[in-house]
C-alpha cells in the first residue's frame, strides 16, 4: 500500500533514491512475445537525462539502464522485466544543508512528518530522479503500443506566460525534438528558451504546461465508473513531481460553453464512426471513442532556487535555506518524455484490461 | 478489474443501473467502532437528490437508503457496510430513443464499442445516478473524518462565465447550502441561478467549476510516488461524470509564477509548523503538510439538450437525436455533495493507509 | 483491505451478517454478453440451503436471490452484478447466550479481539451463512466456465473415519446429488448418512473431506510464482468456514514416493499432449497442463455442540456454554456446492487473467 | 496481474530467471524506522543457498545480496527496499536439453503453453532459484516480527516414510540448524540424511513435509471471510515450488474427531485468555487467538532425476529426457528457510493490515 506501484495488468513498481546505489523499476504483466529494443529504452532515458542541453540541470548522470530479467532472445517472456539505473554523480555533500532545514515547497517536511525520518540526500525518493524509472518502464509500454499502432506525443505548450495559441492539430509534432525546449513551434521555442535562460540567470525558476496527444487509440479503452481512461491519465500526470493540474478535451475552458456548442456530433466517415468536433478529447463516459485523446498537464516552477528563503529546521527553529544542488530552471523540457511514459503506461494497461470486456 | 471499486483500505464498490432495480454500494474497510448516524447518510443523499430545487432535474427519486449490513447497535463492526437505494421513478420509455441512436457526447457509443451491448435505459450504468452510491459511501467516510476533526467543504465557484473572484478564505462557506446553486456568495448565487434558468428555458445546458477545501487534515497523509494525495484526489474528481479537469493549490495559473514567488516559506506558529503562503494547496511531494488542502474541478455542460443533433445509430446510419428525459440544465449544484463525498473517501483511505508508515 | 473480496479480474465482494437484513455479493468483472440463467443461480443456492434434508440444520431460510444490477435482457452487461439474499428466519434470541460467553472453537473471541465489538447474533459475519453469497457468485462463474466447456464437480469423499477408497475416475459423479450426503458411491453414502444421524442424536458433530475435480480446463491457466493456480485454489478452499487443509494431485501421500515414481511422463495422444499418470493433479509449475485438476479439502467437525463446554466471557470470567441454535451435525453435504463455487471463481478469474499472457 | 507480487500492505515483488543476470525483490510497505541488519539477511540466504551441505545441490551460487534502496543510516525509510542477487554459476549448457523436450513434472510444458515461448535455461523463472528473493524479503519481515516479539520456526518433520512422531511442543527447535537435514530430532535427522544419501546415489529424489510454528503472535491477526490468516498462510506455502498440500492445526486428521473432542475450551490463565487444547492451530474464524500457530506443508519429490524418461518436444514428437543439471535429491532441508520466509511475510502483512481494524 506504500504507493510505489502503478497500473493493474501492465503494472510497474519503482524503487530507489536520488543518492542511493541505484534507481530502478520492475514491469510485471508485459505480455510475452513483445520484441524489446533495448536501444529504444536507452534513447527514451536520454530524452529525460540531466545535462542534455544548456537549459536543464548539469548533474552528470549517464542514466544507463541495465536489464536484469524478463527478456530472452530479444523478446519479453511474460515474466517481470527488472531494470536498474545506477546512480553515478551523487554529490551528496551538495545536500547536507537539506538535513538541517526543510526546503520550502519541497517534500522534506512532509516526508519527515509521515515517516519520522528521511533520506535527505538530494531529496531521497522524493527527487524527480525517480521518474527515470518511469521512463524506462514507459518505453516498454510504448513498444507494446507501437505493435498496436498507437502513438503518444507530448510537447511543451507553455512556459511562464509564453503559451502556444495553436491546438495540436495545427502543429508539426515531428519538430518537438528539434529544439531543447521540446516545443514544436520553432519560433515559440526560441522565445521559451530565452525565457528559461533569463530565469536561470536570475537564480530563479519558472513553470509551464505540457500538452499530449494519443493517436490511433481504438474505441473501447477505459473502465466504467472509477477507472475511467481520463481519470487514470489524470492520476498518472498528477503523480509526476511538480504537476499541479490536469485537463483533457475542452478542459477548464469548456465549462463556459453551452451543451449545444460543446456536444460532438457523430457521423459515419466511410465506415468509421467519428465526431465532427472533439471537445470530448477522445473519451466519452471514461471510455475512448477512437478520436484523438488529448490533455494538458500543469507544472509549477521548480522549488529549488538560489535565493535565501525563510524556513525551519527539524526542531521547528527558524533556519534560512538556499539552493545549492544543480537544479533545473524549468522542468518542462525534461517533463515531456515523462508525460509520454506515464500516458503510455495507462493506455497499455487499459489495452490489456479491455481484453476481459466481452465473453 | 472492471473499475467499479475505489480506495485501498477504505474501499468502496458501487453497483447498479439508472433504471434497474436499485443502485448501491459496499463499503469495505471502515474501522469498527464508528458511530453511524443513518440520518446523516440520508441527509447527504438529499443534497444530491433530483427534484430538490427548480434548477435541477425534476425526476422524482426519493433516494431512500437501506442499510443491509455492517452496523450493529449503531456502530460499524468492521465488516462490509452494504447500502441499497431502490430506483422508483424509472420512466424507461423516456429513453427508448437512446436505443436507436448514440446521444452525442454521452457514453452510449463508447459502452457499445467496449461491451458489444448495453443497458440503454437512462444511460444504464453510465448515468450520473451512480454517484448517489458514492454519496452514501462518502457519508460514512465523512463520519470517520469528523471523528478525526477533519472537514470537507465544496461549493460552486463558477457557472459558465460567472466566476467567483474571491478565494475560499474570503467566503463564508456556511452559506453554501443557503441557496439552490450552492454558491456561498449570495449575490453571485442569484446571478448563477438566473443564468441556469435562462439556459434551461433555451433547452440548453451550461458547465462550471466546483471548488473544495479540506481543513484540519494532519500532516503526513498521502503516499510517495504514485499514490500522492493530490493524484488520488484528482482521479477521484475525474471519475465523476462530466468532470474535465482538476487542479490543486496554485494549479494552472501557478505556472506563470517564478519559484521565488511560488514557494511557501515555513515558519513556526506557536509550535505548529505552517507556511506563510499556500500555493502548495496543503500538499507537498504528494503528502499533506497540515495546511488547508484546496482544489478545483471543472464540469462540462450536460450533454442532454432539447435541440435535435446529428448522430448515427448502431448500424452506423445517420440518425437525429434530441433529449427527452428530465435532465439537469447545469450539473454543478448537485455535483457539490459528490465532490465532497469523493474527497472524503480519498482522505479516509489515506488516513488508514498512513497507519502503516512507521514501525 | 478488510478481506471481503476475492479474485482479481473476475472479482467478488460479499457482505452481510447471519441475522442482519440480508447477505449478498457484488460480482465485478464478469464479461459482457454472458447468458445468465437466474434459475441456475437459485438451484445452486438450493443445494447449499438449510433444511434441504434431515441431516442438515433445520433453520428455515428459503435463500431466495434477488438480482439488482448487471443483467439486461438476459445477458451480463459487463457491469457489477449485485445479488441480495434476504435473511428471513433469524431467531436472534437463540443466540443471546453467545453475547455472554465465547463459544469454543468459534470466531467469537477472535473477532472481539480484533474489532473490540461484534454482532454476536448467529455469529454475525463469521457465520457460514456468508457462503450463500459465494454460491450465488460461483453460479455466475460456472455459467462462464460452461461457455468454455469446463466443468467443476465436488463430492463428499470422507465423513469421520468413513473414507472412499476409489479415486474420482472410478466414481460416477452424476450420482453425487442422488443422496443427501452428496457421496457418489451409494453404499458409502448410506453408511455416511447413518454416521451423521448417529452423531446428531448424540448432540455431537463430525468432520470430513470434500474432493473436487475440474475437467476440460485448457493448458495455460495460472500465473507464475505467487498466483499459481493451485495456490489460489488452496486459498479459496481454506477461506471456507471450517476448512483445515488442502492438497492437490498426489498431496500429502505423494511425499513418500520417489521422483521416478511420481513424475508424469508426457506423450502425444492423437495431437493432444497428455501425461500417462497425473500425480501433478493437472497443474505443473502453478499452471494447468490440460489434464484433470483434482484436490481435496478437509473440514473440521462443526464447533456448535449440545454439551456444556468450559469457556470465558468478555470479562475473562469462567462461563459455561452449550449450543442452542439449529446447527449442522456435519458440514460436508452443504460444503459441496461451496467448494464448487469457490473453485469455479478461481478458474474463471484465471481464464480472464490468462488473456493478458501473450502480445 | 502477472502474479509476481505477494502481500497487501507489506508487499513484495520478485523478479529474475535462474540463468539471467540476477534475481531480486522489491519490498514495498515496510514501515519506516525498522533497524535493518544486513548480516541477518545474508545469513538467511545462506540457509537456503546451494552447496551448503553434501545432501543438497552442488550448484555454486554464493547468493550474495546487494541492497539498492530503501535503507538509510541502518534504518528502513518507508520506501521500497530493492535487493538484487546476481547469478554467478549459470552453466546454461547444462540445460540445453531442456530446450529440446519438456521435462516430466516440470513447468516447461505449461509455461510454453501459456506464453508461447520460454527462457528454458535452468527452468527460467519457474526455477526454485526464485525463492532466494523470497528469503531475502522474508528476512526483512522477520526483523519486523522480532520487533513485535513474534518468532517463526520451521523444520523438516518428514522425509519419505520417515516421519517425526512428536508434535512441535515435544521438540527442541533450537536443534533444527544442528544438522544438514534441519530436523530437530538428532536421531531422526541421521536416518533422514541416510535416506537422502541413498536416494541421491540411486539418481532419484524423495519428498517430505516441513512443519512450522509461529509463536507469540497476538490475538486479532487475519481478516474475515477471504483473507483469513490460515488462507493466506496456505496460499503462501502452496506458492512455493513443489508444495502439494497444506494443513493447519488438527488438519486432515482432525476430520475424524467429534466436535466434543475437537473443540478447544477457553480458560483464563492469569489474565490471558487461552485454550486448553489447540486443535484450532492458533486461528479461529481466520483470526489468530494468541495461541501458537502451527501448520504443515507437503513437498513432492524433486522432478529432476537421472533416469531417462518419456516425454515430447515442442513439436509434440516423442523425446526422451534425463536430468543433467546439478539438482537436489530432496528439497526439504532448503525448504525450511523458504517456509519461514513466506510465513513471516504473511504475518507481517497482517500485522500492518490489522492497524485498520478499529477507529
Amino acid at each position: 500500500m506504500a504507493g510505489s506501484s502503478f497500473g493493474n495488468v501492465f503494472r510497474i513498481s519503482t524503487f530507489g533514491e536520488s543518492h542511493g546505489a541505484a534507481i530502478g523499476v520492475v514491469v510485471d504483466g508485459c505480455p510475452a512475445g513483445l520484441t524489446i529494443d533495448e536501444g529504444f529504452i536507452q534513447s527514451e532515458l536520454d530524452r529525460r537525462r540531466p545535462g542534455q542541453s544548456a537549459i536543464v540541470t548539469q548533474r552528470k548522470e549517464s542514466d544507463t539502464v541495465q536489464i536484469l530479467s524478463g527478456i530472452f532472445e530479444g523478446k519479453s517472456t511474460g515474466t517481470p522485466i527488472a531494470m536498474v539505473i545506477p546512480n553515478t554523480d551523487a554529490r551528496s555533500q551538495d545536500y547536507n544543508h537539506i538535513a538541517e532545514a526543510f526546503r520550502p515547497s519541497h517534500a522534506d517536511f512532509t516526508w519527515q512528518s509521515k515517516f519520522g525520518l528521511r533520506d535527505h540526500r538530494g531529496g531521497g525518493r522524493s527527487s524527480a530522479r525517480e521518474t527515470a524509472a518511469r521512463v524506462a518502464a514507459g518505453a516498454i509500454a510504448k513498444l507494446f503500443l507501437m505493435e498496436n499502432g498507437i502513438s503518444v506525443s507530448a510537447y511543451v505548450s507553455q512556459v511562464g506566460q509564453l503559451k502556444l495559441a495553436q491546438p495540436y492539430e495545427a502543429l508539426n509534432l515531428l519538430l518537438t525534438e528539434s529544439n531543447p525546449v521540446r516545443c514544436p513551434d520553432p519560433e515559440m521555442a526560441i522565445q521559451m528558451e530565452a525565457l528559461i535562460r533569463e530565469v536561470r540567470k536570475a537564480g530563479d525558476t519558472i513553470g509551464g504546461v505540457v500538452s499530449c496527444v494519443i493517436q490511433n487509440c481504438p474505441a473501447g479503452l477505459g473502465e466504467p465508473v472509477f477507472d475511467k481512461l481520463h481519470a487514470d491519465l489524470g492520476k498518472a500526470m498528477l503523480s509526476i513531481n511538480a504537476c499541479k493540474g490536469f485537463e483533457y478535451g475542452s478542459g477548464f475552458e469548456g465549462v463556459t460553453l453551452r451543451g449545444s456548442e460543446h456536444n460532438d456530433a457523430f457521423y459515419n466517415d466511410g465506415g468509421a464512426i467519428k465526431t465532427r468536433t472533439n471537445h470530448s478529447g477522445g473519451i466519452q463516459g471514461g471510455i475512448s471513442n477512437g478520436m484523438d485523446i488529448y490533455f494538458r498537464a500543469a507544472f509549477k516552477p521548480v522549488a529549488t532556487i538560489v535565493a535565501e528563503q525563510e524556513s525551519v529546521n527539524e526542531q521547528g527553529e527558524p533556519a534560512m535555506v538556499s539552493g545549492k544542488g544543480r537544479h533545473d530552471p524549468c522542468v518542462l523540457p525534461r517533463a515531456v518524455p515523462i508525460v509520454e511514459a506515464m500516458a503510455a503506461l495507462v493506455v497499455a494497461d487499459h489495452l490489456l484490461r479491455g481484453r476481459g470486456a466481452k465473453v
